[in-house]
Protein backbone atom coordinates (compact mmCIF):
# COMPACT_ATOMS: atom_id res chain seq x y z
CA UNK A 1 0.00 0.00 0.00
CA UNK A 2 1.56 3.31 -0.86
CA UNK A 3 1.55 5.83 1.79
CA UNK A 4 -1.20 8.83 0.83
CA UNK A 5 1.95 11.52 2.12
CA UNK A 6 4.34 10.47 -0.12
CA UNK A 7 5.02 10.30 -4.14
CA UNK A 8 3.87 7.00 -5.51
CA UNK A 9 6.36 4.75 -6.81
CA UNK A 10 5.53 2.95 -10.01
CA UNK A 11 6.58 -0.99 -10.75
CA UNK A 12 6.12 -2.21 -14.28
CA UNK A 13 6.48 -5.84 -15.08
CA UNK A 14 4.84 -6.64 -18.50
CA UNK A 15 4.51 -10.14 -18.23
CA UNK A 16 6.59 -12.21 -20.94
CA UNK A 17 9.42 -9.72 -20.95
CA UNK A 18 12.53 -9.73 -18.66
CA UNK A 19 11.99 -6.00 -17.47
CA UNK A 20 11.17 -4.26 -14.52
CA UNK A 21 10.67 -0.64 -14.31
CA UNK A 22 10.53 1.67 -11.24
CA UNK A 23 9.64 5.13 -11.38
CA UNK A 24 9.02 7.60 -8.61
CA UNK A 25 9.74 11.28 -8.26
CA UNK A 26 11.23 13.28 -4.94
CA UNK A 27 10.89 16.31 -3.62
CA UNK A 28 14.68 16.85 -3.85
CA UNK A 29 17.14 17.11 -6.53
CA UNK A 30 19.10 15.06 -8.67
CA UNK A 31 22.35 15.65 -6.67
CA UNK A 32 20.38 14.60 -3.26
CA UNK A 33 19.38 11.27 -5.04
CA UNK A 34 22.30 11.03 -6.73
CA UNK A 35 24.46 11.15 -3.04
CA UNK A 36 21.80 9.05 -1.69
CA UNK A 37 22.50 6.33 -4.19
CA UNK A 38 26.16 5.97 -4.25
CA UNK A 39 26.97 7.41 -0.79
CA UNK A 40 27.61 4.41 1.15
CA UNK A 41 26.93 6.01 4.60
CA UNK A 42 23.46 7.29 2.91
CA UNK A 43 23.14 3.85 0.77
CA UNK A 44 22.20 1.78 4.10
CA UNK A 45 19.32 4.01 5.73
CA UNK A 46 17.00 3.60 2.92
CA UNK A 47 17.94 0.63 0.62
CA UNK A 48 15.79 -2.83 1.35
CA UNK A 49 12.64 -3.15 3.16
CA UNK A 50 12.33 -1.64 6.59
CA UNK A 51 11.87 -5.16 8.24
CA UNK A 52 14.90 -5.66 7.40
CA UNK A 53 18.83 -4.73 8.33
CA UNK A 54 21.37 -4.44 5.39
CA UNK A 55 24.94 -4.39 5.94
CA UNK A 56 27.18 -2.79 3.50
CA UNK A 57 30.18 -4.96 2.63
CA UNK A 58 31.60 -3.58 -0.25
CA UNK A 59 30.35 -0.18 -2.10
CA UNK A 60 32.64 1.23 -4.13
CA UNK A 61 30.35 3.32 -7.00
CA UNK A 62 32.81 4.12 -9.85
CA UNK A 63 32.82 2.18 -13.29
CA UNK A 64 34.84 -0.85 -12.24
CA UNK A 65 34.19 -0.86 -8.93
CA UNK A 66 32.32 -3.65 -6.72
CA UNK A 67 29.64 -3.75 -4.43
CA UNK A 68 28.29 -6.18 -2.15
CA UNK A 69 25.43 -6.32 0.96
CA UNK A 70 23.69 -9.06 2.84
CA UNK A 71 20.44 -7.86 4.32
CA UNK A 72 19.59 -9.95 7.64
CA UNK A 73 16.14 -10.52 8.94
CA UNK A 74 14.87 -11.25 12.51
CA UNK A 75 14.75 -14.91 12.34
CA UNK A 76 18.56 -15.16 11.34
CA UNK A 77 17.84 -15.62 7.67
CA UNK A 78 20.72 -13.71 5.23
CA UNK A 79 20.46 -12.95 1.92
CA UNK A 80 23.53 -11.40 -0.08
CA UNK A 81 23.46 -9.14 -3.66
CA UNK A 82 26.49 -8.15 -5.64
CA UNK A 83 27.73 -6.98 -8.77
CA UNK A 84 29.96 -4.22 -10.43
CA UNK A 85 29.21 -0.46 -11.76
CA UNK A 86 29.38 -0.15 -15.38
CA UNK A 87 28.72 3.21 -15.47
CA UNK A 88 28.60 6.28 -13.16
CA UNK A 89 27.97 9.63 -13.98
CA UNK A 90 27.57 12.27 -11.33
CA UNK A 91 23.75 13.15 -10.69
CA UNK A 92 22.48 11.70 -14.15
CA UNK A 93 23.21 7.82 -14.53
CA UNK A 94 24.10 4.64 -12.37
CA UNK A 95 24.62 1.72 -14.41
CA UNK A 96 25.30 -1.64 -12.51
CA UNK A 97 25.11 -5.61 -12.99
CA UNK A 98 22.86 -6.89 -9.98
CA UNK A 99 23.27 -11.05 -8.57
CA UNK A 100 21.38 -12.47 -5.78
CA UNK A 101 23.26 -14.64 -4.05
CA UNK A 102 20.87 -16.96 -3.51
CA UNK A 103 20.19 -17.62 -7.00
CA UNK A 104 23.91 -17.64 -8.26
CA UNK A 105 25.10 -16.14 -12.05
CA UNK A 106 21.65 -15.09 -12.78
CA UNK A 107 22.50 -11.88 -13.66
CA UNK A 108 20.28 -8.57 -14.24
CA UNK A 109 21.38 -5.00 -15.45
CA UNK A 110 20.05 -2.29 -14.31
CA UNK A 111 20.35 1.42 -15.24
CA UNK A 112 19.33 4.65 -13.52
CA UNK A 113 18.64 7.75 -14.48
CA UNK A 114 17.91 10.98 -12.87
CA UNK A 115 16.04 13.34 -14.37
CA UNK A 116 15.81 17.03 -13.18
CA UNK A 117 12.38 18.55 -13.05
CA UNK A 118 13.08 21.81 -11.58
CA UNK A 119 14.05 21.36 -7.80
CA UNK A 120 12.41 17.61 -7.84
CA UNK A 121 13.92 14.22 -9.54
CA UNK A 122 12.14 11.47 -11.50
CA UNK A 123 13.89 8.23 -10.78
CA UNK A 124 13.87 5.69 -13.42
CA UNK A 125 15.10 2.22 -12.81
CA UNK A 126 15.01 -0.08 -15.72
CA UNK A 127 16.10 -3.96 -14.56
CA UNK A 128 16.69 -6.46 -16.79
CA UNK A 129 16.95 -10.31 -16.31
CA UNK A 130 19.08 -12.81 -18.29
CA UNK A 131 15.26 -14.44 -18.77
CA UNK A 132 11.25 -13.80 -18.50
CA UNK A 133 11.24 -16.58 -15.78
CA UNK A 134 14.29 -15.37 -13.74
CA UNK A 135 12.57 -12.16 -13.48
CA UNK A 136 9.14 -13.23 -12.72
CA UNK A 137 11.13 -14.97 -10.05
CA UNK A 138 12.61 -12.01 -8.82
CA UNK A 139 8.98 -10.17 -8.35
CA UNK A 140 7.82 -13.44 -6.91
CA UNK A 141 10.30 -13.43 -4.44
CA UNK A 142 8.48 -9.94 -2.21
CA UNK A 143 10.89 -8.04 -3.73
CA UNK A 144 7.88 -5.00 -5.11
CA UNK A 145 7.32 -4.90 -0.93
CA UNK A 146 11.05 -3.84 -1.03
CA UNK A 147 10.99 -1.62 -3.89
CA UNK A 148 8.26 0.55 -2.20
CA UNK A 149 9.90 0.74 0.98
CA UNK A 150 13.30 1.71 -0.38
CA UNK A 151 11.79 4.49 -1.94
CA UNK A 152 9.88 5.67 0.42
CA UNK A 153 12.93 5.66 3.03
CA UNK A 154 15.06 7.63 0.07
CA UNK A 155 12.29 10.16 0.04
CA UNK A 156 12.39 10.55 3.85
CA UNK A 157 16.47 10.75 3.64
CA UNK A 158 16.20 13.06 0.79
CA UNK A 159 14.00 15.52 2.56
CA UNK A 160 15.54 15.29 5.61
CA UNK A 161 18.56 16.75 4.46
CA UNK B 1 27.59 -18.98 -44.77
CA UNK B 2 29.05 -21.27 -42.93
CA UNK B 3 32.44 -23.17 -43.93
CA UNK B 4 31.68 -26.26 -44.26
CA UNK B 5 34.91 -27.89 -42.82
CA UNK B 6 34.41 -26.11 -39.25
CA UNK B 7 31.72 -26.90 -37.19
CA UNK B 8 28.69 -24.35 -37.15
CA UNK B 9 27.66 -21.53 -35.27
CA UNK B 10 23.78 -21.26 -34.33
CA UNK B 11 22.77 -17.89 -33.47
CA UNK B 12 18.94 -17.71 -31.96
CA UNK B 13 17.19 -13.89 -31.84
CA UNK B 14 13.44 -15.07 -31.28
CA UNK B 15 11.38 -11.95 -32.26
CA UNK B 16 9.52 -9.66 -29.54
CA UNK B 17 13.02 -11.06 -27.32
CA UNK B 18 16.04 -8.91 -25.99
CA UNK B 19 17.78 -11.83 -26.44
CA UNK B 20 20.89 -13.13 -28.70
CA UNK B 21 22.23 -16.95 -28.12
CA UNK B 22 24.84 -17.98 -29.76
CA UNK B 23 25.94 -21.67 -29.63
CA UNK B 24 29.08 -23.04 -31.28
CA UNK B 25 31.09 -26.28 -30.54
CA UNK B 26 34.49 -26.51 -31.16
CA UNK B 27 37.27 -29.62 -31.46
CA UNK B 28 39.36 -27.96 -27.95
CA UNK B 29 39.50 -28.47 -24.65
CA UNK B 30 37.04 -26.02 -22.09
CA UNK B 31 40.43 -25.07 -21.28
CA UNK B 32 41.75 -23.84 -24.71
CA UNK B 33 38.41 -22.26 -25.49
CA UNK B 34 38.80 -20.31 -22.04
CA UNK B 35 42.17 -18.85 -22.49
CA UNK B 36 41.49 -17.63 -26.04
CA UNK B 37 38.76 -16.21 -24.47
CA UNK B 38 40.50 -14.49 -21.10
CA UNK B 39 44.43 -14.02 -22.71
CA UNK B 40 44.40 -10.31 -24.74
CA UNK B 41 47.61 -11.89 -26.90
CA UNK B 42 44.63 -14.62 -27.97
CA UNK B 43 41.74 -12.34 -27.90
CA UNK B 44 42.97 -10.34 -30.24
CA UNK B 45 43.85 -12.82 -32.89
CA UNK B 46 40.49 -14.02 -33.83
CA UNK B 47 37.51 -11.44 -31.70
CA UNK B 48 35.49 -9.66 -34.32
CA UNK B 49 34.67 -10.08 -38.85
CA UNK B 50 37.85 -10.78 -40.45
CA UNK B 51 38.00 -7.47 -42.89
CA UNK B 52 38.32 -5.51 -39.40
CA UNK B 53 41.57 -5.09 -37.22
CA UNK B 54 40.86 -5.28 -33.37
CA UNK B 55 43.00 -3.25 -30.92
CA UNK B 56 42.99 -4.19 -27.74
CA UNK B 57 43.00 -0.74 -25.45
CA UNK B 58 42.30 -2.63 -22.25
CA UNK B 59 41.47 -6.40 -20.99
CA UNK B 60 41.62 -7.35 -17.56
CA UNK B 61 40.00 -10.76 -17.23
CA UNK B 62 38.78 -10.33 -13.82
CA UNK B 63 35.49 -9.45 -11.45
CA UNK B 64 35.73 -6.12 -11.98
CA UNK B 65 37.92 -5.81 -14.36
CA UNK B 66 37.25 -3.18 -17.33
CA UNK B 67 37.62 -4.11 -21.23
CA UNK B 68 37.50 -2.15 -24.48
CA UNK B 69 38.84 -2.39 -27.92
CA UNK B 70 38.92 -0.41 -30.99
CA UNK B 71 38.01 -2.14 -34.21
CA UNK B 72 39.09 -0.11 -37.62
CA UNK B 73 37.69 -1.12 -41.06
CA UNK B 74 40.11 -0.05 -44.08
CA UNK B 75 38.19 2.93 -44.79
CA UNK B 76 38.99 4.56 -41.64
CA UNK B 77 35.85 3.78 -39.87
CA UNK B 78 36.23 3.08 -35.79
CA UNK B 79 34.12 0.82 -33.72
CA UNK B 80 34.38 0.54 -30.15
CA UNK B 81 32.92 -1.22 -27.04
CA UNK B 82 33.38 -1.63 -23.50
CA UNK B 83 31.95 -3.00 -20.79
CA UNK B 84 33.08 -4.69 -17.30
CA UNK B 85 33.49 -8.51 -16.12
CA UNK B 86 31.16 -9.28 -13.29
CA UNK B 87 31.97 -13.13 -12.73
CA UNK B 88 34.65 -14.80 -14.70
CA UNK B 89 35.40 -18.61 -13.40
CA UNK B 90 38.59 -20.54 -15.16
CA UNK B 91 37.38 -22.85 -18.17
CA UNK B 92 33.61 -22.89 -17.28
CA UNK B 93 31.86 -18.75 -17.05
CA UNK B 94 32.29 -15.31 -18.18
CA UNK B 95 29.94 -12.84 -17.04
CA UNK B 96 30.29 -8.76 -18.66
CA UNK B 97 28.46 -6.34 -19.76
CA UNK B 98 29.10 -4.86 -23.00
CA UNK B 99 28.77 -1.58 -24.34
CA UNK B 100 28.85 -0.67 -28.61
CA UNK B 101 30.09 3.05 -28.33
CA UNK B 102 27.98 4.22 -31.04
CA UNK B 103 25.26 3.52 -28.68
CA UNK B 104 25.92 5.17 -25.61
CA UNK B 105 24.47 3.63 -22.61
CA UNK B 106 22.37 0.73 -24.21
CA UNK B 107 24.35 -1.94 -22.38
CA UNK B 108 23.85 -5.02 -22.93
CA UNK B 109 25.01 -8.35 -20.57
CA UNK B 110 26.25 -11.16 -21.67
CA UNK B 111 27.15 -14.64 -19.84
CA UNK B 112 29.75 -17.28 -21.70
CA UNK B 113 29.33 -20.45 -20.71
CA UNK B 114 31.67 -23.25 -21.45
CA UNK B 115 30.75 -27.53 -21.31
CA UNK B 116 33.07 -29.96 -21.31
CA UNK B 117 31.62 -32.96 -23.79
CA UNK B 118 34.86 -34.76 -23.13
CA UNK B 119 37.85 -32.87 -25.12
CA UNK B 120 35.32 -31.52 -27.25
CA UNK B 121 33.96 -27.47 -25.81
CA UNK B 122 30.05 -26.12 -26.48
CA UNK B 123 30.23 -22.54 -25.96
CA UNK B 124 26.85 -20.82 -25.16
CA UNK B 125 27.06 -17.29 -25.23
CA UNK B 126 23.44 -15.52 -23.46
CA UNK B 127 23.04 -12.16 -24.08
CA UNK B 128 20.22 -9.33 -22.55
CA UNK B 129 19.97 -6.43 -24.48
CA UNK B 130 18.24 -3.52 -22.63
CA UNK B 131 15.07 -3.64 -25.31
CA UNK B 132 13.91 -5.67 -27.82
CA UNK B 133 14.52 -2.67 -30.02
CA UNK B 134 18.00 -2.43 -28.97
CA UNK B 135 18.69 -5.94 -29.77
CA UNK B 136 17.17 -5.45 -32.98
CA UNK B 137 19.11 -2.83 -33.87
CA UNK B 138 22.38 -5.11 -32.87
CA UNK B 139 21.66 -7.37 -35.11
CA UNK B 140 20.93 -5.28 -38.08
CA UNK B 141 24.27 -3.93 -37.85
CA UNK B 142 26.06 -6.76 -39.12
CA UNK B 143 26.73 -8.74 -35.93
CA UNK B 144 26.09 -11.98 -37.33
CA UNK B 145 28.88 -11.81 -39.36
CA UNK B 146 30.61 -10.80 -37.21
CA UNK B 147 29.79 -13.74 -34.41
CA UNK B 148 30.45 -16.42 -37.60
CA UNK B 149 33.95 -14.65 -38.26
CA UNK B 150 34.62 -14.63 -34.60
CA UNK B 151 33.58 -18.35 -34.43
CA UNK B 152 35.45 -19.67 -36.94
CA UNK B 153 38.73 -17.75 -36.25
CA UNK B 154 38.44 -19.31 -32.79
CA UNK B 155 37.89 -22.15 -33.66
CA UNK B 156 41.08 -22.14 -35.70
CA UNK B 157 43.49 -20.46 -33.36
CA UNK B 158 41.79 -23.28 -30.77
CA UNK B 159 42.92 -26.36 -33.25
CA UNK B 160 46.06 -24.67 -34.29
CA UNK B 161 47.82 -24.68 -30.70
Amino acid sequence: MTNPTTNPTTITAQPGTPFIDVVREFDATPAQVFRAQTDPDLLVQWLGPRELKTDLIEYDARPGGSYRYVQRDAQGGEYGFRGVFHAVVKDELVIQTFEFEGVPNQVAIETMTLTDLGGRTRLHTHSVYPSVEGRDAAISSGMEHGIRDSMDRLEELCTRD
